[in-house]
């Protein structure tokens, strides 16, 4: 098992072209937020937005649209209740990230289905939150095609069939492999497993032990997937640019919430862009 | 009567396990909020996320998601009318906190009914604000367990039957023993009941007479309960440092808004975990 | 005419007392806010608010409650359409401000004329924005009292029924003398006038010429209004202290937004209750 | 074709007179923000604040009031389906900004021909975002007026019939006059075409390359264009300063997000205002 280094990040984030647009830098589509948990999709988005998404469109309740844009005027709102919408909007997607604050109601059930048969070979699909527990159930292999999934042990262990004492490096990497994704296995260490590689985070901290970390991860995930060209260094430049921003944010605060290591996304892409 | 002092906050607020999750620091279910009052409850809640508790609901009007939302995405939000749902959450939340704008009408008191009534032995509960207004008139005697009371001194009247002239340090003690909870009676000085014991808060100041401030409190109450194993010196802990910040803040600022003490509390906390 | 000084100002903006609750510094209820004027509400609330008033309440239309919590969770929110609990909100309130965003229709008459015939003695009423547009028509006299209109010229035109040409300092002197009112009059050089005397403000920058800095204004002579016991003197300051803000802002600023003053109210009390 | 140079900038943004009111600095009505799109029109009516004009109404659906006055209570809100209360709106403006989040259906057809019909001599419109694809299949000729378009480069392909590898500085020139508009072509190099005259904006970087970019630079013409008396050397400040602030920015942010330029814009102006 390899870490993550930040020579791997440094050679991830390159400088931008000077003649490029926000088409450029991708269109990424978000489904989730219900009525409930809203916050999550909210995060997830902003999550997105800030680490360079060239255009970002958030699914969600409609209850979520002002609590999104006061926040976050950038992105744009689609009606999740409305397939036909939502539809169109994954032709144009060149990242889709589903699953924070989604829940595993009906309609969240449709949402995972419709994005599972309606993915492209070209494009990149994240699957986080309540779409993991989803698609433990689901009885339709994953369509071939460039799949992360970023679960908790626990979610992990729904989806693998794997109890969390049996969650080795072995034993997730076989895992990953049958399931035909990248796996994101979140932990006080998180491991990453993909074909025949794994890779450990080695940064992280304790203060990152609140709800909606996981949200905003799954959007950097979906926003740096959105931009550079290798999708395993982008999922890994993810995992670890956020723990560094927590950690380097641990070092004055006791418990980091998630969006505050947002708005320093910029930042940290910025000084890796100039290595 | 004995001050709180910073070796008892020094003490209660420890470093981190390195291996930990959101699930070690506590579920927490805030109710309170209704259609006049709900910038209340989001003070509360928005002070028990900052405190680091785990996981954070919100049992609210659905006319306060978004207003919460807009500057609290990591709370999750559940419309409190719904009994049967809250009772759910009920059942899966360490700590309680129940007041906070919650007003006095007959919702109100089906809400703290329920609570009192599904109520464990393992459960910590605050009973903070108008949910006191209530409890004074509460013909049910409180279930063993562990609750904190939160008054100012006109609910503390209500609750305890000591008019303020008569509220001096033997009475409260004896009422609050009565009562079976722990008291903080709320004033420029506040002094907490607990058992045989009880402790004066020294810090503290006039800029933070403005209303809100005891829902600050009341979150902070909920969050350090979440985390910190003692119940009593988390409660003692939240109020020390609560009025810890506003000092500080009032040493260049005429009024103390509560909301300006709440990004403050990671800071604190660390340093504190330091000692 | 006289300056306004800093010296009167910090004559009246007195250190708080160590032995004082919220209750202390006033009930404040804020009366506007249509579906159109919904910030002028929320910036004379806000304003209220951070200038140190005890217990503000915000009686605008519903469409504007969580755009308020959104921003200002320490206010309590009233529905304007309901004149029953308004009543009830007059009854209990020390100081009431009238007119931002109240806009002219037959709901604003009404809730014009419900304040003017429920004011007592003992209440301080602050008339501004459309309420003065309102009071210019209105065939009742004022009640006796403690009452200040704050218009700008056009508004002072048509409540004293003098053109702005004719707004002398005699004639304004005159007109205030007969309305029984104290007359802010705003302009690049805002006057005011009480009985017989007037003052000057000498403080001011044309980068306060901007939508919304009269809402914010009259928010802070709610809040001044609440606290500080010689009610002119409380006029006067809040007056000073708005545009000495904008002074200092404008510095640096081509243009200052009202609620960009705001948040720095309680620094600027603070400097002057420790002269 | 010309640089926009910043002695042309500093020539513009002259010190505000002393003897000025809000009305001094424009009445600035912008159209747009549909369901879906409702962050566009928040971020151009925030651009246009922080810019300075004097009195700012937003006519959306409804959908955006509490989005946009929670984070900005300076400006006014109008319903877009009411086209009565909009033309009159209209007759108040001096200028008008149509089209960030607009859309296209029939609603914005019906606003986009009643601005254009009721357009007057003296009145400034911007015409931005899908007003301008919706103008590219309007059969009416453009009033004419002082008019500036601000289309991306497959906008201006739509509404010049130019291919984007035909948009050179001649052809650009001649439809601009054909259509008898400025027309400011965004691209990483944006150009700005007026009657025989051609300029370049100079500054700019692709840490702008994001979505919403350029609904804030359409409010910041809207609002520089309410203040400013030359109207062309208006449009081309707020092209220069929009991209100079994001150069700066981007010394430190791999992306620079458009809600992040705007309040800088009132230090940029108040620095050229004292050259």
């Amino acid at each position: 098992m390899k870490p993550i280094t930040s020579a791997l990040v440094a050679q991830t984030i390159t400088p931008r072209p000077a003649d490029s647009h926000k088409g450029t830098y991708g269109r990424l589509l978000l489904i989730g937020g219900n009525q409930n948990f809203g916050g999550a999709i909210i995060m997830a988005a902003t999550a997105a937005v800030y680490s360079g998404a060239g255009l970002v469109t958030v699914a969600t309740d409609p209850e979520n649209f002002t609590s999104l844009h006061a926040q976050l005027p950038e992105a744009m709102v689609v009606d999740y209740t409305d397939l036909t919408f939502v539809k169109q909007q994954l032709k144009s997607a060149t990242v889709i990230v589903i699953g924070p604050g989604l829940g595993t109601d009906d309609l969240a059930k449709k949402l995972l289905t419709t994005v599972l048969t309606e993915l492209t070979a070209t494009q990149r699909l994240v699957i986080d939150g309540s779409a993991i527990t989803l698609l433990a159930t689901h009885s339709q292999p994953l369509p071939a095609g460039s799949i992360v999934v970023t679960p908790h042990q626990m979610e992990w262990q729904r989806l693998s069939g794997l109890a969390i004492v049996d969650q080795t490096p072995t034993a997730n990497l076989a895992a990953a492999q049958q399931l035909g994704v990248t796996a994101v296995v979140k932990s006080h260490q998180t491991t990453i497993y993909q074909g025949i590689s794994s890779w450990q985070n080695i940064a992280g901290t304790p203060a990152m032990a609140t709800g909606g970390m996981g949200d905003t991860l799954a959007g950097m995930v979906g926003g740096f997937s959105a931009q550079f060209t290798d999708f395993t260094k982008a999922i890994l430049s993810a995992v670890y640019v956020h723990s560094q921003i927590a950690d380097d944010l641990a070092q004055k605060k006791y418990v980091v919430l998630p969006h505050q290591i947002t708005p320093l996304i910029p930042q940290y892409l910025h000084r890796y862009s100039q290595k």
